[in-house]
């Protein structure tokens, strides 16, 4: 089954790689005022159901994908 | 208006991240047959529009958010 996971830092954490991003892209003379740098995972995950296949990706974020003390993550299950 | 835009490696495309996260998870005792990494970039754009932000989001990818040869991306403006 099919699941994309996405990792983004909190807010109220720093975030360089952003910061990063959004002075190059107003240097190419983009109007961005925010930019936030996350992660996203595509998984193929061997599960029964739409809803195992859920749980089976939060408990990989919780204990590997992201850092629950910077980062906040959804994930989704395609085509559920 | 707010922007996300998703970049992932190409089918094809080598993608050592992945398969590293893909082994660590196994490892973890989950079943997942394959992982691949790519990044998330959620942007405040300064658009009159839904249309104007996505048309400029994907000038962005094109110009800096991702490398064509490489991955592909998709744009979502959210709400819209």
């Amino acid at each position: 089954m099919k699941v994309t996971v996405l990792v983004r830092p909190k807010p109220g954490i720093l975030d360089p790689q952003g910061e990063a991003v959004r002075g190059s892209l107003e240097h190419l003379g983009f109007a961005v005022s925010e930019a936030r740098v996350g992660r996203l995972v595509d998984l193929e995950v061997d599960a029964a159901s739409a809803d195992e296949a859920r749980s089976a990706a939060e408990r990989m974020c919780e204990q590997l994908l992201a850092n629950p003390l910077m980062e906040s993550f959804t994930v989704e299950v395609v085509g559920a």
